[in-house]
């Protein structure tokens, strides 16, 4: 299912360099427009249909947030991109949900793309792609759809709570990113349950149904993705930090180095999960193997004690004239006590070799 | 069959160097030259047979697409060389079909060396050897044979869709270069569906024939073959979008950024795809191991059901004289009930060990 | 448990950025604050509950080490932050049980964020995340709880064994760091002693429970946990050895770079135990499948030397009119003597073979 | 074989440095001087057994190419060595057999050492260690033995073919690696071939005799040995390529730049069979595996189906006096035909579980 | 053992920084101090229980050198740390065996710690903690015990054979580290041997018994020490290369770089040898494998040919009354001749199966 979604933003293929169409899974989203604007004193949020609301707020002092849900309604984009004089392969890139992180400076803005990770109610993981321009005193934010990790962003926004609304664009930046990277590691946390409930699920019982090669290997694409998406990110907020970019006030850059040390966490976790994941498909293959040698040593202990009898058996079941122990009187019992015998000897050596 | 044709290129080994001679597999092909030629005003497009055609369009404000389908015919390639003043060792590149991707500037014009990826009607990946020069208002570019991914470039060119009648040479490379690079998406799709296929397959039918393995070792030498023909062609583009040619525009190289991203998104594809196809080996040897625990899991449990009943079908079947057993009426309906109170028990026992 | 207490301190992702709070696994500890004063001449070290005493020790000649065993009181440290001037990011790294190590430099101060590793009575492998301030003439450490690596430290400063007392606080500085490496030492030690023990055992007794994957897999994590602190600590130290930064004197350097080498060291046995670790997986998975072959042996002897003979004793306990050979008065003991040879030639047979 | 030729080269371990005395494997060999002198109008060629004859050709405009086959007589060498001034080392280096390729700019020449693989009648790949000395106007070659590479190089220079007889001795270089480095081509064509033949024999026999695992772990040894002679080539013809020694001339620089283009292309096939050979490891591996499981299906039918009879007839060849069965008069006749049926039942249930 | 020796130079660990005492494995050897004086005409070599007679030797134009046998005397390695001005760090060093190869310099001299690596007659690989010092007309060395790879070096000194006499005390240098170096080899020679030895075993028997794993285990350890000795020499002669250091003499540079090659060699060696022994495992695996698989046909053929055969001889070892075939005459010798029949149908099948 998410593998078809990158396919399908692949399929741009055949169009020319510089074509924005939105080719992703949420094609039927309708495009949400929210529009907050703020400063030290004020504080202004509205749901819009129409990107040209955004515009009325410009000013120096303001920083605007325009924040687009839903890449579908190209129209919008194209609008916001001739006011903001954004560059055609900019806007490409928003809305080409195949695209990886990256940082791009231009003239008047910067562009960061990203992924976005969050968990639905579903415990799955998903994946939305996001785009942040940032410019002198405004940030746009592209989603795919509706439903984000910034309500503690917005809370903090609203309520005046922390230091945000005395800083500009920059810190805003920062600030969603920090959302973003965040939340990546409550996505991390999930992995890593579902890691270790397997890993404990092979460490107790010792048993494996032949579902678990199919578990680690859907863990494994999971966490190969998820790398996919986190790792570019590192790069990106390593070249921020170190950019002398205008709008990026000095103060901004301690935040982003530290936000630099999250990613390099996250990433190092993802890693160790993906070490270990790797670790479980050995430690299924040594719990399959027991498992054999466990049916092989049952096989071998009834083999071995029973088939040396019944090969007695089977002398004293011939039908031979002459056979002198078949008339003996206590032929019979002597036998019967003979293989009691063998078959004790035998439970003793199974035991001395372990096998019981 | 593909290995064969490296091979052959491989023969140039006893030639002098700078010696031009075509050793592919398409040695049969009449060589089909194809001469575009457009300004913004103007386009006029041409199949020739005799390249001295593409001189008459020289002129600083057009630019000429000579664009050669066979590499057989060595005269052609050769006259284009001394017009366009290339290089000896630019026409061995041109026709040594085992050439790696390479970028190389000479005084008067860039040569680029790579890969055209596609798939044909049977679903396989077709490599074909491409050679690019661009140099101050021409481009030239060298195929193996007809058919090429450019419909989209050639159409765009007739009908001046999009910017590219209105700039450049290197604008043309670019686009060469992007639908080559647009087509690895492609081509990589067909990958993925391959590899999803067989490990769809090996999930769902937890089932394997012996064909799998020889599969996948397929699947890891495509994987490993178009490594060999992508990852160099980042190093390429990279050393393009840095360069300060002469004929390469400033306005291009936002472009070539953005070309670029693409080609190392597809290189991370690629990677992708090959952890995954690493992967697919280890399952498809788990299944064999649980197949096998399976084989032996049924086995043992016949065996050790019917042996001890055996053995003591044996026992009674001696012919001892003295046994008293055998002598009473309901001897053997007492046994025939002790070894059905046996088989429940061994049923159980099975049941608990989760063998059944 | 441990990956529980990593876990936490994601926690703080839905805080906004720069707010202080602990959320380790020691949120009942009480904070308790030692204070360390010396200078070549005079040594004072006392115990308190109030950071404010540590301010009356300030001077040029001094050095004061302010040690807080417990982050929980979030007061004491914010005290400490306004009166040595620390960034809010600074506080939070201190606090924040999940910050890998780093060492970041700031205007008055330096700060280095590692981890504490130590062995407790249960031979257990601790983690306590450290994190130290130095400034011109003061070091403050902050610790998760009590118990630390730091008595022959405290012995050496209050005995002015060795230099350390005539030396600044970048000594001091060196001096904790020192200690808190060189008992990784002590618990490699530990680590290299499981890991022997694993080793000896699978060696000498060829024999393996299947709980030894388990012990593997736990030995795996813990190196992987335990590399994760001590690379990044590299790093630091290079920095650090490397940095301009104001109250480092230059004598201190060498030291610096001893210190160096003994962490390089650490992390190379670190590899070496790692490798040796996943290198034991492999030779158990050996040990499972020579003791497969064992098993296995045993039961094909078993088996080929009675399922034949089995037969043949079927074939004259048939009930067929005419069979000469039962009539024969020696017949019995002609075929108990044919069986014998057979007999002694499967075992002939298998000691060729080698499986006796 | 081989090893041991490398291990005789370890014995100078011995000699005080600087000592020159050749241990390679071609100790018998007579020593053979080759000395073509050549300008762009005139050209000798003559084979002597004295060096001192080389010494008579020296002049501004011609290039003197003294070709020594054997390296036993170190007097020859020592000869050469006083009279173009060459270093000891350098005169240690030839001899050394064991030496790996490098590159030394000295005062007056530059010293290349690498390694000469070619296949003899026998399909082995032999290696052969060849040291490379060029000054101003004379290039010095030093082979084992007879029997080289240059046949077509030799040819050349005679017939005036080619640029080669107008250019100077860094061009003969040039030309004299490119030789070495083309034929590298043709010797991994037969690893390739064979790989691929053993590739194939896995594929299509889908059998495997127990000879395989050495073939494939001497394939191995093969390709990481010439990987060994390959791969510091690389670095040594890159350095080549960037020098500003003075004999090399501007122009020639690009056919080094071609020359490395070959020898990256050289090392990326190595490494593509090296991975399929490790590859090949995996594949058998899953073909043992699918052996033994269906050995195990033949076993566990035959088993299956014929304990559970056997056991039926073992119970009515019991001699119990009251067997109703036994005495009526279809008995064994309904017997036979339930077993029949069993005999059935089994076989429809191996077919539904696809093991027939 | 040896895992021991190291782990007790972890001790130091509790001492503070600067602190000289020797922790190695030989801790009873008395103190041996060897003199040697020497310019190009004198020679003069004795030894001493005193360290002090050394310094009776100086002067500018004699070069000493004072090879201490034996750290456990800490008294004399003060004085002469004392005498030559040595930093507290440098003889910390000195004496600490688990210090890993280093370079440093320092105002008056350089110190290069590293490993002697011999065999001794044990044919086990011994390891000697070496540390020397170089000043402008001394040598100092600091070995272990006695017993050394030295005598060559000796004997050259005294018969002035050689340029050593002539050169400095940086020459010394060189020819100490070429003597240590050059040993590499031959201990290399040892691990390659067993490496061959053990591959020979596995090749030819096509057998293995189980303490196999153990031998390549054992192998694996002993060349991964070698790699963590052998490896940071590699940087420490790169590094020496590279100094300007003062009584570093611009000739013996060349004798440097030479000595780097043979470095590089010998850690390209040892790697070679680590992807042999890694080579190892793999194989054993599939000899064992193998033998399984043949283990497995054996008890296949037998129960497959035998228990089919015995389910018919059970079948007319029933006693039903009427069973038509007992009567007939020929029954027995159908019977027989059917099952010498199904016998040999059997063996075709298997030999087309290539089982036999």
């Amino acid at each position: 299912m998410k593998v078809k979604k990158k396919k399908k933003s692949y399929k741009t293929s055949n169009l020319p360099p510089g074509t924005i169409a939105y080719r992703g899974e949420k094609q039927s989203t309708i495009t949400n427009i929210e529009i907050v604007n703020y400063s030290k004193e004020e504080f202004t949020s509205l749901n819009s249909s129409s990107v040209e609301d955004a515009f009325n707020f410009e000013g120096n002092d303001h920083v605007t947030w325009v924040n687009i849900n839903g890449l579908n309604n190209v129209k919008d984009i194209e609008t916001l991109g001739l006011h903001y004089k954004l560059h055609p392969l900019t806007l490409e890139d928003i809305v080409n949900t195949g695209q990886r992180p990256k940082l791009e400076e231009f003239e008047y803005y910067m562009l960061v793309v990203f992924k976005m990770l969050f968990i639905k109610n579903d415990d799955e993981i998903h994946y939305e792609h996001l785009s942040l321009i940032v410019g002198e005193n405004y940030v746009l934010t592209f989603q795919e759809a509706d439903g984000d990790v910034f309500d503690d962003l917005r809370e903090r926004l609203n309520s005046a709570k922390g230091r945000i609304r005395s800083q500009g664009s920059d810190y805003l930046m920062y600030a969603i990113l920090d959302a973003v990277v965040d939340n990546y590691f409550t996505v991390i946390e999930v992995l890593g349950d579902k890691v270790e409930e397997l890993e404990g699920f092979l460490f107790q019982s010792k048993d494996a149904d032949d579902r678990t090669p199919g578990q680690i290997q859907k863990l494994k694409q999971e966490v190969l993705k998820m790398r996919r998406s986190i790792y570019p990110l590192r790069e990106v907020i390593s070249r921020m930090e170190k950019t002398d970019f205008a709008f990026i006030e000095e103060k901004t850059h301690s935040y982003l180095r530290d936000l630099y040390d999250h990613i390099i966490q996250v990433s190092e976790s993802v890693d160790l999960y993906r070490e270990m994941i790797w670790s479980l498909m050995d430690m299924y293959m040594t719990i399959i193997s027991n498992k054999m040698n466990e049916i092989m040593k049952v096989l071998t202990i009834i083999a071995t004690i029973f088939i040396p009898l019944t090969f007695i058996a089977g002398i004293y079941g011939m039908n031979f004239k002459n056979m002198p122990e078949l008339n003996s009187d206590d032929g019979y019992f002597i036998l019967l006590t003979g293989m009691f015998i063998l078959f004790i000897f035998m439970l003793i050596y199974f035991r001395k070799k372990r096998w019981l």
